[in-house]
């Protein structure tokens, strides 16, 4: 058996960008590519965002090329003028653009129908380092680019994160397994309704009874637990039969698995097999938790709609809460949530409904009803219950932590 | 006139945390602090992520000063074992943790509610560095640190996002303007249907007239221009001067200002000052829409709530869609968006109503209707428009965009 340490190999990413230095963009891409490349069995060591400046970016690849072997450059692609990352990479590795036939044809097929934008992109895109193997952008003009010299490698991507993401995962994975034949398997456990330390109590002889090659990750994510078993030049029978043996201890958690799999995608992938459908009624979470159950491609299979109830005359006019429930309990309590699941249940014709209305802040709280209590309300076709929670006191946490619940908890009602 | 130049401080932000490097967190808090020091009138350099581990840290921390007066770290400050940030620190300022009873104190209020969490919090929570200035973390157990040594400052914050933003905002800021006295002013202008170039153009002279100590910023971000003006030692009148100069020229595009202002904030303040309120009927958009429009603290002013139409059979069960126009126009079409917006508007009995419905793909495309055609329509109390777009092929660019535009073009029609 080959110790597993061999197969990982480090990276450092740096972003480019003046817009991350001055907070007007958040580094999404920097989390898309370490995780992707983590998956993969590099382990990203550093990320060093520095803004579009040539000293600045030449000074950071040689600090990071001191450390490692590997880099990943994002961002400076683009044709207008402060886009430096190419010229200065060259400089680099002391190689000169020249102009790619190919490039150039990919590039006025893409904006064929588009001329305005094709008249805005110079030849500056279809020049190439005459020393870097090119990749295709399938979706955009800049394409990728890898540099290579005295055993080290820098591959370059544009900075727009669809057209670094298709790239990542269409080109630069397939190649990069190609070439240094890493065998990982991964398997992600989803649980929920346990924390990482009462698990890891729990786990503990069988996580110690694991052979060296095959590790284990504890990936907390508000409420969820991620549990990641990624074994190296292994089989991926192996990794099942350790799974076979955890499943009996994580029973009461397990709610699906997947590395990528979000909770709402299970519950959908639940009320498809079923041929069931679902709708929301939303107070406090108003809208977002509607949004999340339609954010993947197929909802429509089983997600029909919602009733944003923000105001109380939609609770009552179209959800049929009973006024005096309204008056009497209140527009966050256990009478006002079921109401609203019963509600859309039956406006909507689905199987299934869930309700959520409380206190998200900051202003609104009263001592039985603080900031952050939420009643959440689930309707299935034979019964509604309801739960009443406190979600802390942020605005943003409280309806994230909001739609977080309804969904494990419907999925754990349709699991029994 | 002091030269601006002179009143820029540059710093360095390290943020420390293995789930940075994993990407199983977006690093959003070093977005919050450059955005928030970059206004202050500090300028970050170079921001860093690096992983739990003591050399890592350390020779970050090393590196940075050596380019750097001001380091700014995050995360690594909780109470569990691999949160060394605290121990490296006091070993690179070569200084060692004493108990304070203030910040014991403060963590022991802070959590007297909540017994089982305070059992988590070992002591090494009131311990802090002999040497280092310490700041109350008011929402949170891990004191704020800033340590000093030979002109270098290094302010130390805990990871958690809301912690650090209370902080930044309450502590950590007013400390600096005392400390270094900056005068900057920012005035930050909001326009829509101008891109960078063509409004640089326009504006070339009013520009180039602009004193050395005003600056100004052109801030693009899907469809909407940030334009922000900042002085440098001078009053808010001479900025007040130079902007009335220029809206003139910038007035077609025009929907408001602010620089942490959102434009369903600006559409938001509109309505209230109106007394006026609104609805959404969402198909491809799916409650995204409903829950920007609520997202802010407020909304219930003027914010009624929503009916997320997915399915046709809510279009015409809920909102009133003729049947005979699903069938013969499609759901995809400006007769069905006029109807959705009609139908919620005297649904839910508001003044204004938008409604969306698209192709968000990537499935259900035609050759006439491809992925990314959405119909928006407004209604409001006289007339009811809508307008077809193309947003491009992917769902979340698509729907983002389309809710941008459902926003900016209803700030237009109540402007006007």
């Amino acid at each position: 058996m080959k110790n597993f340490e061999e197969n990982i190999k480090t990276a450092h990413i740096i972003c480019i960008g003046d817009e991350l230095l001055i907070g007007q963009v958040v580094n999404t891409n920097a989390t898309f590519l370490a995780h992707t490349l983590n998956l993969y069995g590099i382990f990203v060591e550093k990320i060093i965002a520095v803004p579009d400046d040539a000293q600045a970016i030449s000074q950071a690849v040689a600090d990071s090329f001191a450390h490692t072997n590997i880099i990943f450059t994002i961002g400076g692609l683009g044709p207008t003028k402060d886009d430096i990352t190419k010229k200065v990479l060259c400089d680099y590795f002391q190689t000169v653009l020249v102009e790619s036939g190919e490039v150039k044809q990919h590039v006025q097929t893409l904006y064929a129908n588009r001329p305005c934008l094709l008249n805005h992109l110079t030849e500056s895109q279809w020049l190439v380092p005459k020393d870097a193997k090119i990749f295709k952008n399938r979706v955009g003009s800049a394409p990728i680019m890898l540099f290579e010299k005295n055993g080290k490698q820098l591959f370059a991507f544009p900075g727009v994160p669809y057209e670094m993401k298709v790239a990542v995962n269409e080109q630069i994975i397939p190649f990069l397994q190609q070439q240094h034949n890493n065998k990982i398997i991964h398997k992600t456990l989803i649980l929920h309704g346990v924390g990482e330390s009462v698990l890891a109590e729990k786990i503990a002889t069988w996580e110690d009874a694991l052979p060296i090659n095959i590790r284990l990750a504890y990936l907390p994510d508000n409420g969820v637990l991620r549990l990641r078993l990624s074994g190296y030049d292994t089989s991926e029978e192996a990794i099942d039969e350790k799974i076979n043996t955890l499943y009996p201890l994580i029973e009461p958690y397990y709610i699906g698995e997947g590395e990528t799999k979000t909770i709402e995608q299970i519950l959908g992938d639940l009320l498809k097999a079923n041929h069931q459908t679902i709708a929301t009624a939303e107070s406090c979470t108003g809208g977002k938790l509607a949004s999340l159950l339609n954010k993947w491609s197929g909802s429509s299979a089983f997600y029909m709609g919602s009733v944003i109830a923000y105001d109380n005359s939609v609770k009552r006019d179209v959800l049929g809460v009973d006024e005096t429930i309204l008056q009497t309990k209140g527009a966050v309590s256990e009478e006002t949530a079921k109401a609203m699941a019963l509600g859309v249940r039956q406006l909507l014709h689905t199987d299934f409904a869930i309700a959520t209305t409380g206190v998200a802040g900051p202003t609104g709280g009263t001592p039985t009803k603080p900031v952050g209590t939420v009643w959440i309300s689930w309707a299935t076709p034979t019964e509604v219950v309801a739960k009443e929670f406190r979600f802390g006191n942020e605005r943003e946490t409280i309806t994230d932590r909001a739609c977080k619940q309804a969904i494990v908890q419907m999925i754990t009602l349709l699991k029994n």
